[in-house]
């Protein structure tokens, strides 16, 4: 008889965006088989929710849309009624890091506790989350104290992590930058074009927010950085 | 001129049930002004919604309603299609602990959450929560281990915890027996007229589910526990 070969499942949050995407290749090629989690949770760009939808049919994997609203303010990414900041606003390395307006609160640990929920219920191994902390102005829920903090609270507060090996919380772009997460991506095949980054969910990108500055910076930097890589592989000095 | 004296604020979880509506009163002798969360999760016991919102006006707190759809299955609390535990298939303390088909994947963590959004929203410094380990059949969120876990979450993962005092997680009856919890609600003065425990959510409760069972045991337990110390104080030995 032929034995057939166990592949173990994982949760991949997928917002649309371009990380999340690397993220879900990512996780395909680690060797697990992806299931998606997508939120609809009031954000101004609700565009990205069909890109994520449609990302997940490309990849061909199965996905799940949660709806949550949140009954009370705090963020520019979810009202008309606080504007999105503009680049001028955003950090750089050396500024004093400040958090901006557009951070959501605990939507991370919102995110996450969910695809917690979705894993043990299909008994998967793993949760994918493409956040990342040298982007995006230093959220508090996307740095590594956070998710290690937030892996053992999944350990120790669930079924599976008491019965049985428990469900890892992975971030694997973690400390990647965005060129390199653009350059992981190219390499795995990701569509880029299917991934929409802009918070203001116009038809067109704004090019004026945060997200859509670090996406044409990211793209930049790539073509740079694989340009020096060939240009030293013909010796070019 | 007159200083106003500072009252703290707290996102109280408040299920309708006879644990958290003591919380809730708990939350306020201590010192704090509460605001109660209330979750529509389609749990089968929708009745205690409304519990939760006559508890709320009662104490005379302000109250949100989060609706929740998980689009999973995994309890037995959430379907129709599982049914719910009788009472001889609850653990008593020389089993083996199992977890029942009632626990719903992630629950707690997810409620957490989104209290701690909340929290943030209105600037609250505490999160009370009316879990308690050593009833309701050992669910894995219920323990004192995840709430520590995610008390560090919750610090590292969110902007109060960061640029702030950050917000505690309370759990103020871990360790209480049910019978101590109606002591201390008898002591608060918790109208426990307008609680509901059963699972089923019936017109009457059903006295069969692990809920009901554990109810009446408190109270009866608690009646014991006052009729010894009477009798003590009147001298009987």
């Amino acid at each position: 008889m032929k034995s057939r070969k166990f592949i173990p499942k994982a949760v991949v949050l997928l917002s649309g965006g371009l990380d999340s995407a690397v993220t879900l290749y990512y996780a395909g090629k680690s060797g697990f088989k992806p299931f998606c989690l997508i939120f609809d949770y009031g954000q101004r760009h609700i565009k990205e929710i069909s890109f994520a939808r449609r990302l997940a049919l490309k990849a061909g994997c199965g996905y799940k849309i949660v709806k949550i609203s949140l009954p009370w303010n705090g963020s520019s990414l979810l009202g008309k009624r606080v504007s999105l900041p503009k680049r001028k606003n955003v950090i750089t390395g050396k500024q004093k890091k400040v958090i901006p307006s557009t951070y959501v609160p605990a939507r991370n640990i919102i995110f996450l506790s969910f695809a917690l929920s979705y894993a043990e219920a299909i008994g998967s191994e793993a949760v994918f989350i493409g956040a990342h902390s040298q982007d995006y102005s230093g959220y508090p829920d996307c740095r590594p104290e956070f998710f290690k903090a937030f892996d053992r609270a999944a350990k120790v507060g669930t079924k599976t992590g008491i019965q049985g090996q428990g469900i890892r919380i992975i971030a694997p772009l973690l400390n990647k930058s965005k060129a390199e997460i653009i350059r992981l991506g190219s390499y795995l095949g990701v569509p880029f074009e299917l991934t929409w980054s802009c918070y203001s969910g116009g038809k067109y990108p704004c090019g004026k927010c945060d997200s859509c500055y670090y996406r044409a910076k990211g793209f930049k930097e790539a073509r740079n950085l694989r340009d020096t890589l060939a240009d030293k592989a013909k010796g070019v000095p």
